[in-house]
């Protein structure tokens, strides 16, 4: 706020701010469309991003694209047809047409989210006392919402709750699915705080031509891979939606409070719904949103409505805990915090998510070593050149590379991470080079993934999903 | 079907068939707008209903007005602005501008439901093998869906179940409430089957601005009342949505089922929802349907699936039913049974459903014998002349007086009540003496029911509403 008075221009009307934003969401456009200098472009982007807090300090509202202030516009993102140069992504489709994938600073502006910046790093390795996970360091999560607040509070000895989810669509979880288990993992482990996984076996019922059974068996199976990611019983509590609804008193009146305080004219905006979506369908963000308030979950926090609530999630998510931040103050409860991360990219390019019903476009939780060095040897996408020749010339390109973009994620350590950056870009290291490092990275970590996953028995399982109260006192 | 063919005319294509039907619906309006003589009213009335029939049997689909066969019409009411002239029915709003109250029979016409006639109530007699109760044979429950069926599979010794139900929005309940519990409470005796209430407390919070713990505590005081009608614990599973949505698994997947198979089209074309309404009131409908199945309660029947159920209800609530009978056999269930209910009379006057909230609009059940004196004294509207003379003279209209009608509906003896009919119709009973008779019939009825309440204790609340199995094996 303070670089934007230092302009000289003083404090501005509501209406005024609004147009200045949306002359410089403009400017950005142009910038990103003539494909200007990066440095442009992100002083371009931060500028939006300031003018859009001073936006929301003045009018105690988001800004939203074409609704000027005092409005009573929904929130609504594009469709996906609406601008074949935007990307899309709300939590059923991700596209983009860039091969480095999604533009995430422009995503933080649309959705109105904060970047993860160094700061926040800085100042999540003082509260911890150790150094950021990678996914941290690499801006794999790289947009949050109200993540200070978080840490003012556990700073404060005030304690909060970790909850994340998936929606059980099939027995084969891929790599990708593993990311957002990962980070919750680690989260938990250096904050010491309880943590609810939400299965959807709802959702997945709702949208997918599957049974219930189906679906809740898929509940089951996953939950087995998610344990595998090393959670400690004693501090975590794993649920799907059939069973879970069905047992506890708590999580149905949060749900039905929900209900009560958002409109179909809002879950339309939202997430585009239509007037032939089922009924279903139409309600279940609030199923996705009530486990985000700890009351939710008595066996737990004993009845107290005040427990605060940090959601570490794909950036697809977000739609659901807009939703959710919105209604929170109308019915008693903290807002959510949330922690988003990027996507992990199919191994054909980082222009959608993964499939998890083709087999090809990642590796699963459940290939062999060879399946791995097959898959990535023949599919992940290349930023080398076509002949050793060139590339030795003129260097690969490790930002369209999808082997090096995996390595990203996986390779703990850092100078040998960009060790190879710097050798591809060179052209010192070959894209079969650059394959057989991610291979190595993969293959060990693939097996010691399913030698944990084989140890964990039905009667593990029936341990994690049984509502309980965990080792803390409330 | 026979009366029709006997017209001569022989089978008709399903389009000719709905010109008919439209055609005599057109008919009968005229000679209701123009009064005409009751028999001949209802002749039309008879033949409607049997060309309806008719049109179902030939289509597979009930009669729309306004959608020919092959038109993929949404079912739709008139909304209540649409016809001054019609009578308005729906689960939040009764009207009508007549005296005599709703019209019935152009209700049974607009719902597509079923006329219970003297052949029926012959043949209920004779499955029962005892006398009718006298809401049948006085036409209070006037209509049905598949009453038929249940007396044939009950003739072939298969049980069913009976469902009901209440909305509790306040503690105090009034004569009006009772009646679906006076009839249910009868039908389960003689026809010994289990029974399921179902208090929406849900709904109440969804709809009023109460909070959950005012809906709850309604829920459980509306079942003292209910309690109090006689209902046989061993026999009677009451539950409160809140309380038995989150602790009943088999209940909400059906509630996910039926919610996948709706849509927001749909349940706007049968409630009349709009995009302005909250998604909890959209998604409600499926949670009163859901009681409907057997597989909601594994407690009583175990698992299984091809119970059928029978819904005592008053004919506001056949909205719900419908949807659910449409619902049914695409995820397997049977389509539930009903029988439909007239509307208590406010005292002012039978035009509308009494009011929880005026206080005056009815008789509650914690009136004392004083209050019950005084009200049917000072409101009760009467259908006697002006001065006594004029009433010897020309005597009293006992159609759209209200003492008469309450007799009729609490006064078990029919000869007595045909002669308070005659004598009051002829001048020979005064409107003061008829008031006599109701003050004197309800008075010791609600003394009766206020004993009986007062020894309804929370535990005796809590056994009914634990679930549990009851005594029938499956």
């Amino acid at each position: 706020m303070t670089d934007i008075q230092s302009d000289g221009e003083g404090t501005r009307t509501p209406l005024e701010l609004y147009k200045k934003v949306s002359a410089q969401g403009n400017q950005v456009r142009v910038l990103k469309t003539e494909k200007a200098d990066k440095a442009d472009v992100e002083a371009a982007v931060q500028l939006l991003l300031k003018l859009k807090m001073e936006y929301k300090a003045v009018t105690g509202e988001d800004y939203k694209p074409g609704c000027p202030p005092g409005d009573n516009c929904v929130l609504q993102e594009d469709p996906p047809s609406a601008n074949n140069e935007e990307d899309f992504v709300d939590p059923w489709t991700v596209s983009s047409n860039s091969a480095t994938g999604v533009d995430y600073d422009k995503l933080i502006v649309r959705f109105g989210s904060n970047k993860i910046d160094q700061e926040l790093v800085d100042r999540i390795e003082k509260a911890i006392g150790q150094k950021a996970h990678r996914f941290l360091r690499r801006g794999i999560f790289f947009s949050h919402r109200d993540m200070h607040q978080v840490l003012d509070a556990y700073e404060n000895k005030k304690s909060f709750y970790l909850y994340t989810g998936r929606g059980p669509s099939s027995e084969a979880m891929h790599l990708g699915h593993l990311i957002p288990f990962i980070f919750t993992k680690w989260l938990q482990d250096v904050f010491d705080v309880p943590l609810v996984i939400q299965l959807t076996d709802d959702e997945k019922y709702l949208w997918k031509d599957l049974t219930l059974e189906e679906c809740h068996h898929y509940a089951v199976e996953n939950a087995k891979d998610i344990i595998a990611c090393g959670f400690d019983v004693n501090k975590t509590f794993i649920f799907s939606d059939l069973d879970y609804l069905g047992s506890s008193p708590g999580f149905y009146s949060n749900i039905v409070k929900i209900q009560k305080h958002v409109t179909f004219n809002q879950v339309k905006g939202i997430f585009g719904f239509t007037d032939s979506d089922s009924i279903g369908k139409i309600s279940f963000p609030a199923i996705q949103a009530a486990p985000s308030f700890s009351t939710s979950f008595p066996q737990i926090f004993k009845g107290r409505k005040d427990v605060h609530c940090l959601i570490p999630c794909a950036i697809d998510q977000d739609p659901y805990f807009r939703m959710t931040r919105d209604v929170a103050p109308r019915i008693g409860f903290p807002k959510p915090a949330l922690l988003h991360s990027t996507f992990f990219p199919a191994l054909q390019g980082a222009q959608t998510k993964m499939s998890a019903s083709d087999p090809n476009s990642s590796i699963f939780l459940t290939d062999s070593a060879k399946q791995i060095k097959d898959k990535v040897n023949k599919y992940a996408f290349s930023g080398g050149k076509d002949t050793i020749e060139e590339h030795r010339k003129y260097g690969g390109n490790p930002d369209v590379d999808v082997s090096f973009m995996y390595l990203t994620f996986f390779l703990e350590d850092d100078d040998q991470l960009e060790k190879i950056r710097q050798d591809y870009t060179s052209g010192a290291l070959l894209t079969g080079e650059l394959k057989k490092y991610l291979i190595e990275t993969l293959q060990p970590l693939i097996l010691a993934h399913q030698e944990k996953r084989n140890e964990i028995t039905d009667e593990i399982v029936k341990e994690f999903m049984t509502p309980r109260p965990l080792d803390f006192s409330y």
